[in-house]
């Protein structure tokens, strides 16, 4: 077998415009179970983007891009949704970006031989597959975007903005996250932006421009998030997954008090996971938990176990459908930086 | 608060055919993960439907019931996507044979104060709750039914049989699946059946009765389920849970083999469960270790790894939208015991 | 690659007897997350084994038995650590009997070839083999001691006794938990009996006598479980995995109510299992939610997230060499039925 | 109750040195499941041990040290069990350092009323609680610690090894991780280091001095910790938890590629997490999808699925035990960036 006979069915991504869901969200409401918290969480999601004051702030970790959930992404910043994004590097590099250079994500299978998929330089993220030649071609782009800009300190979400800028004129698949995002003023970070495709790009232009290059300062991104949540009368957040993206968007309270600011908890939160709280890790560390930090009000919040690609889905559907978001005014918190 | 406070919310068993999936599902389909799995179940059940030869077994363990899944059982018992049922005790006794006399389950809290809740004599499954003396009623209506019947010895099918006559005339709620599946010759097996409410009333029933009773022989199921393998030229398995259900079913094909038949495996299998393969238990055990035993081939075979009552209306909407149940004929298990 | 390729290396059983793990646990009590839930189960344990008036059920679902746990459970027995068992037929049967009869699992791999497996009759569970062919020796060997009863109703209890008969007779491995059980007074109850190796062997028994055999009756099992409960002061769970055995066993609490007898709840319960509480099912819902249904009390009560191989040495381990249960009396439970 | 009566009992690390697992762990190598992967693992960190040219980076994610396991992660650098840290920066800058500083963790329990926790600044994570006014001493102190460093880019391990240097003179607790690896030589990246505790000094020290200060750029680290990945031999991973350090030390055999070195994957590798892979998430993914990047060699690789806290003292007291770590020598990783 080649490469070729691996790579042969896209996966693609799916349209929550497409099909309505309000009936399913309306009747889970009745149910138990993860029925039920999936319908809870599709009506605080409503919620928030009826809170006229409030700042929606998408949180994503994990391969949900990489598993079909990308275009989801994209029509919750179109449809004003979400007002900004903290992401892993992976889901704005590896995935996002990638699409946008022109690249596709296949479906594979999870019982693949790991052997044969290295010889044929295959990437393997449980069943779905990606070409790691193309995935190199996306490392030298990050590498090309990091020479072309004058040295010095960035966030994150200075770079992810070049990048949208770049996919202005360069991309071959125009409906990116990235290139959407920054058309319509939704800043991107991502904290640990170098544990991504973009990390070897950057490495490659430090490594060329050993005294005069960029740098990626995550504290710099803190700052900038903080001062988000402090321009915010309320804010909410949505989270696929955990890790890192989930409690740097929570610590922004705790932040604007070291700063001597005095913030209320983010009102609402939403998160999709399979994660346990039982380890006491971050990803799984419940949104009640998080109370007990002062990050998370507890009136307004749902935990969904749920591998995402699953419910994701009928959540953004259902509020799509009920198209509170079309009077819903843009917050445009890039420009704030400019 | 008292009980009334408690139970206020009956749960509304979600109705698959008020909506219709098939987008999602076939959207579902090019996306990774649980998605495509979903997907791949949904599709995976409709080619059961339209094998001309296939007897599908049901295997229904956990509170599915319970938590807003009953109608869906009823309905694909009245679509004719299903011939034969095997399940819990509770699922049959406890939940749907409860609710055929009328009562209700109740949207609950899943971190209430179960001490509170134990001296409202109110019972919780997770978010759920049930009123204990609601089940008391269920229990004792089972021993009547015990007391009327000849003594003997009994598989759980032909107990569960009388239940569906004495729901004829007499339950308050028509559209249960006791009933439905009496109606339409759709046999029933509780392989652990005195693990549930009927055990109360049957121990009731005995203990009244220590010389001359009805007694209930789970040996006498699996010949009775074996006798329906053996008749069947192809057999698929639809799960939802695991346990006892799960293992009974498969078992099977071991079982005509011990009394001399060379059967086939089952042909279709799909589980939808969060159990973790891991520890080795049968609820967790994947559809290709049982494939190492003989019971189920893998041509067609689909673990979701989803809590049910997310993902269930999906793929039975799907399958009901589908129609290709339509030009099924009956299978008429029950009427071999005849 | 032929069978014996395969099955190589046996499985050992670990002897919790030749190390002493008192340190770790006692260091683990001043730990959080799993260690100190482990150590909190090790004690309530020890707890138990020194209330004089306590009877300690066991109950046993999954196949720790398979995996190198089945030792352990023998040891439990011969030093009055437990006083009944409750247990899935497979533990019983297909695990403990079939290695009284010279048998053994196999170290194996979970990521074995299915297929292969399936060709040399080969019987996987997750990384652990079976050899089929010993397997329907044990089947046989049920139907044979089926054959030699008088025909009627026994309960599984009954039946399991007759095997450890058989065993002091004709066992190839002496030191069988139903062996050692039969010798303790230590009765054994499996539920879900025909659920197993046994239910093959039945099935044949009773389809070569179709008029005059042995029928096994759970019912019966519950009534002489709740015997038991209502003639113990207090009472005591200890679970592995969850499943019928440890819904079985927290029933008869209220099967006592139901035949007029007010007794306590468990005083005592530990459950070691990896299932989830969010989907409602049994073998996952805590020991909290017991306590709503009034079956277990809210004192002395533990869940375990853990494989059980990994954790139950540690805790028998601390048990049997802290002595305790040298001073106490076994409670012969199967003396009270002859 | 007052805060004090929830911050009592301190949580005590254990201290693997004090009991020898030596036997436990040569039993559970004949045993199955989780047992056999734990005995597993052991030996593949004994092995690595052995390999005179393996460099050991151990990654750490969640919060093992909080719950106990800081002592082990000490214990490991001292007797030259480990050459490198990757770690979550709470790891390092909320849990060891805090307590580096004189203060504690202290058990509580999962079920606490958040509510009261937040109102009496006391912070959990699940079982185990903080205080909140000594976790603001410590932001504090990294606050300091940056006024007092030259303005300019740092990478996280820069950052930490001035931690260590600090704690030289001001240390409460002397056995701290963050001076017992200043100490060895052992350096620690936090790539994600402004997502801690360390976030918030950092923020205040940017917001304070906003021309002149100290930033993070994790790209360095990445050029960093790949340059030690070159300069290795051979290298293997010893990971508690998963999420960016896992994946950024993985990910440097990449970034030697990148950087035009043919490096061999990593040789060794070991995982022990309660993730699951059917997410796609980083901390779930397993060795062997790894290994389709490229990343990890299949020859030694085990993932152990258990709470680390239950098997991770097991894992290091049988390696401390066998003591070929005397005969190894140190590596002296931080010497090579001075």
């Amino acid at each position: 077998m080649e490469k070729k006979d691996f790579l042969k069915e896209p996966v693609k991504h799916i349209d929550i415009k497409s099909f309505d869901t309000i009936d399913i969200i309306e009747s889970m409401k009745d149910m138990s179970f993860t029925a039920r918290d999936t319908a809870r969480a599709s009506e605080i999601l409503n919620i928030m983007i009826n809170d006229t004051e409030c700042t929606i702030i998408m949180c994503i970790a994990g391969s949900t891009s990489a598993a079909g959930c990308m275009q989801i992404y994209v029509d919750m910043v179109r449809h004003n949704m979400v007002d900004v994004i903290v992401a892993s590097g992976a889901a704005i590099v590896d995935m996002d970006f990638l699409e946008a250079l022109g690249f596709k994500h296949y479906k594979g299978r999870a019982s693949a031989d790991d052997k044969q998929l290295r010889e044929l330089y295959i990437d393997r993220i449980y069943d779905t597959y990606i070409d790691e030649e193309q995935l190199q071609i996306c490392d030298n782009t990050i590498k090309e975007i990091a020479d072309a800009l004058s040295p010095g300190v960035y966030s994150s979400r200075e770079f992810i903005k070049e990048m949208g800028k770049y996919l202005v004129d360069n991309a071959k698949k125009k409906d990116s996250l990235v290139q959407t995002a920054f058309e319509n003023n939704v800043p991107i970070f991502c904290p640990a932006f170098s544990d991504s495709s973009a990390g070897f790009g950057l490495v490659k232009h430090q490594h060329e421009k050993p005294d005069n290059h960029v740098s990626i300062d995550s504290v710099k991104d803190f700052r900038e998030l903080t001062e988000i949540k402090m321009r915010s009368p309320i804010s909410g957040l949505f989270i696929i997954g955990g890790g890192v993206p989930k409690n740097f968007a929570q610590d922004t309270v705790i932040c604007a008090e070291v700063l001597g600011h005095d913030v209320p908890m983010h009102k609402y939160a939403v998160q999709i996971t399979v994660a346990d709280a039982r380890d006491g890790a971050c990803s799984g560390s419940t949104l009640k938990e998080a109370s007990s930090w002062g990050k998370v009000d507890t009136g307004f919040e749902q935990m969904v176990y749920a591998e995402a690609s699953s419910v994701l889905p009928l959540i953004i559907s259902y509020v799509y459908h009920k198209k509170d978001w079309e009077k819903r005014s843009k917050r445009d918190w890039s420009k704030i930086f400019e």
